[in-house]
């Protein structure tokens, strides 16, 4: 049911297959096999307007590449993100990237038991309006 | 503007005491000195009902020491769930203990930085109401 | 820090006098005393436009005075929605108005264990990417 | 999996059908041609109670033919709103009515990366837990 | 499109056993006789880390066996947090819940009335930035 | 109780200053008055990690010099998305930028009555777990 005509490699102009190309290139730079022999549909529905496009591929390769947290570590809070929301697009894709990366069945279980505590407790933070204890306030 | 009537150490029942010793100790064994000296406002809220109090520290210790991964990761998560919800208790209560295990200005800026585009790219297949890729459907 | 002008009482025309006025008397007839003898923040930002505010409070009043569940459930729901909104106005007024009708404290803490459990399962099921199970299906 | 059973216009009562009448008609007094021809799902649900339903009606019709705001814009801005809530039922017939109002693929993708960077900077703004400028308090 | 491999009973080693028992019988003890011959999906999935799964049925089944809310609200404010959170598997099973518990159409009909209205209340007080009048602020 | 120490201009490197100076005058560009003699919180905040936030910064540009949707229109959702979010900062900053670029009193109670409405009916769209209407499918 997607919204926009999908736009393929074959059918792309020149601009878009330029960030098509470095979508892939950068994927297997940091090791990820999943999602590198075809463009993804979230690009693809980007791609109807390039200019844009590519904005925001250079924002998220700034994010991806940046070098401080482990592509593996990125991945477990791309998914903590995506779940929270609820984003089954985002969901599916990072676990699938995540597990390509090296996350376990173990870790997956651990991570899905930390992001239901933290909302849990972020909830129960609203309910009893919590003033932030000062010892925490120090930055 | 707390909605409940927080619950002091020295007013505390012996039952509720025993839960506040056992997060402070759990606390220090994986390393945190922050919130280790008092029990912070979330604990003393959830005492006014020690029995269901109890129960939601359990289940919170055995995530947060559960071996797979590591702490200071966890807290990572934490945050991103946090500033997902716009929770300011989770946010400013779990950079803190972050910071306290580690966290650099450099990861944090890394972090933020992840959060916002993984909430920009969950918003934008929203929005395309894209189909998950097959390839990153196999299991 | 309020981005409207609240319209107080005595500045509001006819119009929007007999709104107020129909908001206390609705109040005072489920029970309630809390919010009754002045009319709440809420309304005075509406009442910038009284035809849109007229229009909310008959939908608003529809809803509250529906005889099927009763008032004080309704605020214990309404509670519910806020504290997972992170709205601090619903969460703060609808507690005051619910114990005004009988909430306990070990209502309220049972309450808010409720909103915690139903948030972290919600998103559990979000990770799992769940299919609901058929015998739950058949209306 | 719709969770109640939907009223169709044959089988509906005269109050339900004078709202179904007043919905088709309504839309077609500004400019609307999908959607015209026959009512669709989320009447037909909220048709079980037909007083609230009525209410409720009354409540969006007065806020769709205010002036102010013409009809495409409010298209866009129910479409920001959709897309950020993660509803497709809003996403999907939103944009279906935006575009036979006269959006062009161009407002699509633009409106899709104003979505998408809304949303980013919002979340920026949690972590940061930034105070608003005193410059932009002055109403 | 489940995201893990679900754990079926005569699959399961006699810890996750333990717990798939107690809940099939906790659920029989308050009158559920949906979901009570067989293990839902959600169970299933979390079986996959036996011990955290353990520990979250505790804290899960100390909230619902809690006495002082009856369970029908105990649904109602089940299925308020799950529409609001946009959560499809909690709201389809809360609803077949809730009606096996008694829930009748038209309390579903002002169920569901009542949270739109606290769903557009909450986002109405976020855009007024509102203060919570003093009135409300006395515990 | 920001979380990270803000770089103001006089402490900024030049890298910085040179993003700070095009906000500015980016602003003033498309006719902004507010919040143009000083760069706000947002962007000090980010400018600890000057790489990301050039990207960041060069990625909303991009958004909000795209010719299509005018300026006030883009303001409008821009609140709609942060009302929606709870996000106080960009509710407050986007609403003083939307009066500087003429949006009147009326255009802001229509604004607000649209985002509440919004919100109230993509709740109802989950409750009752709508199918899209095939006459809205047809893109």
């Amino acid at each position: 049911m997607t919204t926009v005509e999908l736009v393929e490699y074959e059918d792309a102009d020149i601009e878009v297959r330029r960030v098509y190309d470095d979508i892939i290139s950068t994927r297997k730079s940091y090791g990820q096999t999943i999602g590198t022999d075809q463009i993804n549909n979230f690009w693809k529905a980007l791609a109807v307007h390039p200019k844009l496009m590519q904005k925001t591929w250079e924002s998220v390769k700034s994010v991806m590449t940046s070098p401080t947290i482990d592509m593996l570590t990125k991945e477990l809070i791309y998914i903590a993100v995506s779940v929270t929301n609820g984003s089954q697009y985002g969901t599916v894709t990072n676990i699938a990237a995540a597990r390509d990366l090296g996350m376990t069945d173990e870790m997956f279980a651990e991570l899905m038991a930390l992001i239901g505590i933290a909302n849990q407790t972020n909830v129960l933070a609203n309910g009893y309006q919590l003033d932030v204890d000062p010892t925490f306030l120090s930055r």
